[in-house]
C-alpha cells in the first residue's frame, strides 16, 4: 500500500520549525501498521532534519554552529543576487538534506524518545515551504 | 510495485553532474504513479545531492566551498595512498551522502521546479560511476 | 511485501562500528529479492553512515576530521548539562544522518565493493542503541 500527501508550510525566517504532529497525521490518514514514511522538501533552500526535541538550546546551539560553518556573505560566494544568506542557504540544505525517511510501526511513526522532525528554513525572511509525505507497507 | 535499474556514469574528474534525466527515465519506465525513487550510487568517493538548477554559479560556490571545509591533502589525514584527494572524497561523501530518495507523483519524480538531482564527483580524475535506481509505488 | 526488525548494538563509546552483517541478516530473513532496505537509528546522539570497509585509516581520519568540525566543549555551546561531547554528538549526528537506505537486489543489500554500513556513536561514553530495519519489495 502507498499513501501520499502534500503540504505546505509558512516558515517566519530562519530557524527550526518542529513538524512531526504533520508527519504522524499523514501515517494515522494512511492506515498503514508497519513500512516506512518519506519526507520531503520541494525547496534548495530549506531542508529536514532529526533532532532532539525535548531542550531548545539544542536548537539555538545547533543554528549557531551552522551560521558559523556556513557563513551568511562569505566573500567566496559569487551566487548572491538575492542577498547574504541565498548561497549560504542552499550549502546548508545540502549539508542537512531535504529527504528523511523513518520506519512507520504499530501505525506510528517510530521515533526515538527525544528525536523530532523539524523543517529547517535557511533564509533570513519568511517563507511557504511545499512538503510531500510518503507511507509505504502494510 | 517494485522497478529496480542499474546505469553507469563516466565522470570527467571532480565536480556536479546532473542526472536527473537518467532518474525520470527510470520512473517512466517503472510504470508507476505515486510512491518513492531512490537513487544509489555504490561508490564512497562520490555522492548525490538534490541542488539548484537554475544558476550554475550555485556549483561552483558549493565546490569551492567543500573544497575549503574538506581540503585535499590535510596534514591530518594519514589515509593518502591514492593521492590528497583520497581521504578528501570519502569526507565529502560522507557529508552529502550516497543514497537520495524523492516522491514520484503522477508518474514523475516530483522534484521543487529549482531541484536537480546531481551526481557529485570527489576524486579529481575521471572515473566509472555505478548507480542503481528503485521505484516502488502502485 | 514488507518486513521489519528492531535490534540493538552495545557500542563501547565514541568511534564507528560496523553492521552491514546486521543488516544483511534482517535482508536474509525478509525473502524479497528486489526492493530497498531502510535502516534508522532511533538517537539523537548516534548515526549511520556508508564508509569505506578496507583500510581502517579512513575511519581514524574520519573521526579526527570531525572531532575538528565540530569541537567538544566548543564555549559556542549553551547545551552543556551531560558534558563536553552532548552538543557535539548532537551535530555530529545531524550532519552524518540517523537514516540510510540502499538498495537490494538478487536477494541481498547492493552495496559496492568498498562501503560498509556503519554505526557512528558520537557519546564518549558507551551506549544501548536501538536501531530498525525495514525491507520493502518483491
Amino acid at each position: 500500500m502507498t499513501y501520499q500527501k502534500k503540504f505546505f508550510y509558512e516558515t517566519r525566517g530562519r530557524g527550526t520549525y518542529e513538524i512531526t504532529n504533520e508527519v504522524n497525521q499523514a501515517i494515522r490518514e494512511a492506515g498503514i501498521r508497519s513500512g516506512i514514511c518519506h519526507v520531503f522538501i520541494h525547496h534548495t533552500s530549506a531542508s529536514l532534519t532529526l533532532c532532539e526535541n525535548a531542550d531548545a538550546s539544542v536548537r539555538s546551539d545547533l543554528e549557531r554552529f551552522m551560521a558559523r560553518l556556513v557563513p551568511d556573505g562569505d566573500p567566496m560566494f559569487s551566487h548572491t543576487l538575492e542577498g547574504a544568506d541565498d548561497m549560504a542557504a542552499h550549502i546548508r540544505s545540502i549539508l542537512t538534506k531535504m529527504d528523511l525517511t523513518i520506519p512507520v510501526t504499530d501505525g506510528k511513526g517510530a521515533l526515538g524518545v527525544w528525536q523530532g522532525i523539524y523543517l529547517w528554513e535557511h533564509r533570513t525572511r519568511p517563507h511557504r515551504r511545499q512538503l510531500s509525505v510518503t507511507i509505504h507497507g502494510e
